[in-house]
């Protein structure tokens, strides 16, 4: 710091006041508002990168976050923090403001993300191993909780699918268990857990935007388990059977992602694991009203926030293609081939703006999503997942 | 500023730095993310407080606003600045990092509020004096687009129901020319308008959530205006027509508010004009499937962000009253009656809470909606509007 060889000369206290002014000054970030700042996981570098993605720049790198496949992110109420996942078990508090790592543990030995909840007030992992959820308080970091995922004889399942519900409750489901469960955290001290039937290996769940319905995808078996959280005594019911998963003789390259982006215009859309097809699901009655053939096995079936265009990815060998789905047609309407190994997708809050990863481009790319035009390219190392501050505002996100 | 005689008596320039260090020091306000702030309209004293609503405290006021009887907010994309819209046309960007007016103009003479693009750039104004709208740069407030409500034999509209839709377009209404228009402000310097009717006396509207259907609430007579804006060459069509609007000799007390708040769950919930009921109408149909019976004539009626609930407040003599509508039953689930002259709603993001404007109590009343117990009270003089960020992420917002 520029003012410690000045400060080793100074004389009277006086003289050396200005320097600590001036260091004082220094600590602080500029004013800028939260609202559209957000992270891209450097994976290979256990980093994120800070963005502005409205002005569409990079505005710094923050290190130390351990082992970061399979991150993911979550945010502060006030947009300030992001609360970054790995899969290693650390869970790192990172103030986007500064730049710095706030709070950081390792609360885990594998873990595969968390949620937060819908006061902000908790911020809770799930986790493979040991398999549970545990729950801290968002400032300090410090355990409120640990929801070990207890069944059958003393065994432990990994958990998947987690998502906030309303009450400050917490659904996820137990791949091992084949159980979807809710626990009330709203008095961390005395957690209060429901169970639930799913079926065989849920793997990923969804929870509608409105927090109501909770979806779990099976790996095990065709369909999917879906839960009226408003009404959990109704118990789960199965949608999509016999998609067919399993039928056809794919191998099943990459597990396909869930999230409360696949809802859009009162229809589900899908991935179909092992599949070449978007399955298209109304969300009034539950039943199947469609399938979108596309171009390799979907992982990432995401509604532009207006839903307005479904955009999806691909499994390995065809990771380097994005298709995207004109709901009104329900027919695939454009198909990129923007980069290697294209890894997630972003919207911007009202959707004119989609930011890809494309890992082995060590690049991030941002489209505009009516022309699909490509607006700009920034540099990135192995970048994975991109996560943008208006998640705090959503449910299941 | 304490540094000014400290400065008069300074001598050496070094001794003098500390209290320039200090002065530069003292300008910059303490960081925060922008996604916990809000705005409360102080409508008699042409001021907002502004709020943390995640610490439920005020933090500052801004005066210097004008006239801000039915005065409208909207939000900057990063959060940072408020648009406040004031009834004699005046139109002011307010900081609320730091708590300060960045810019001020006053744009028309009657104007009743605004809307901001799909990319955050323009804000645009609905003026009943001139009638038309008005684009203006989001940063500067420079004038980009001036839109004449133009109609019949060289007459101009009272314009109503603004609100931003996807390709930077914005829907609004014309309450004297009875029809719909949206005008794509793509580019500003060429506006393209497209021309709808709507009906007798369009006197506000909304857009759904997703930006797709724009649906306007008619005074002259029953029913209401329904457009497809993802299909705007399919024209307008009639819904809930004759629901009964003028049937009863019931006196109009005060005209209803429509926005994207009706919508919960597939359903929109709809303030009868002059009658005491809510209409509940199915969003796949646009049938008409229910009426709910409530105490007196609705104003605004606001599903929690998650749906679970509905809340509605009511005309003079009623305005002291609020009731919850649970949207499983259809039926009213609470009456609550928390002060006087209760103006105004509005939710946190993930809707645990909602901020209720008592205007001749001079509180800002905060509920937990779960249990509708009163958390907090919060002084404030005639409080009209209460508007928070995260309407910077929502379309018709």
């Amino acid at each position: 710091m520029p003012a410690i060889p000045a400060l080793a000369r100074c004389r009277r206290l006086l003289a050396c006041l200005p320097f600590l002014f001036l260091a004082a000054c220094a600590s602080q970030a500029p004013l800028r508002g939260s609202g559209g700042l957000g992270v891209v996981i450097e994976r290979a570098d256990g980093q994120v990168q800070i963005v502005d993605h409205l002005a569409r720049r990079s505005l710094a790198s923050v290190a130390g976050l351990g082992d970061l496949s399979h991150a993911s992110v979550v945010f502060s109420r006030d947009g300030r923090y992001a609360y970054v996942f790995g899969r290693d078990g650390g869970l790192s508090k990172v103030d986007l403001l500064q730049a710095r790592v706030e709070r950081r543990i390792v609360q885990a030995g594998n873990s595969i993300g968390g949620a937060i909840s819908q006061d902000g007030r908790l911020v809770v992992a799930q986790n493979y191993e040991p398999g549970g959820i545990k729950a801290f308080d968002a400032e300090t970091l410090e355990l409120l909780a640990d929801v070990p995922a207890d069944y059958g004889d003393g065994q432990r399942s990994k958990v998947v699918g987690l998502a906030d519900l309303s009450g400050n409750r917490f659904a996820y489901a137990l791949f091992d268990a084949g159980e979807i469960r809710i626990t009330d955290l709203s008095d961390p001290k005395q957690p209060r857990t429901q169970r639930f039937s799913a079926g065989k290996q849920p793997y990923d769940a969804l929870v509608t935007p409105d927090g109501r319905y909770y979806i779990a995808g099976l790996f095990g078996e065709d369909g999917l388990a879906l839960l009226d959280t408003w009404q959990p005594e109704l118990g789960t019911r199965r949608i999509l059977a016999g998609y067919g998963r399993g039928e056809a003789p794919l191998p099943v390259y990459k597990m396909p992602h869930l999230r409360g982006w696949a809802i859009a215009g009162g229809r589900a859309y899908l991935p179909a694991i092992g599949r070449h097809e978007v399955l298209v699901v109304d969300t009034a009655s539950w039943q199947e009203v469609g399938r979108i053939p596309v171009k390799s096995q979907p992982v990432f079936v995401m509604a532009r926030p207006d839903g307005r265009q479904i955009w999806v990815n691909f499994a390995f060998p065809d990771n380097g293609w994005l298709q995207v789905i004109d709901p009104l047609t329900q027919q695939v309407s454009a198909t990129l081939q923007p980069g290697q190994a294209i890894l997630h997708l972003e919207f911007s809050a009202k959707g004119e703006q989609v930011w890809v990863s494309a890992r082995d481009d060590n690049a991030v790319l941002v489209f505009d999503t009516a022309s699909q035009r490509l607006l700009q390219t920034l540099p990135a190392r192995s970048p994975s997942g991109i996560f943008f501050t208006q998640r705090a505002f959503r449910m299941g996100f």
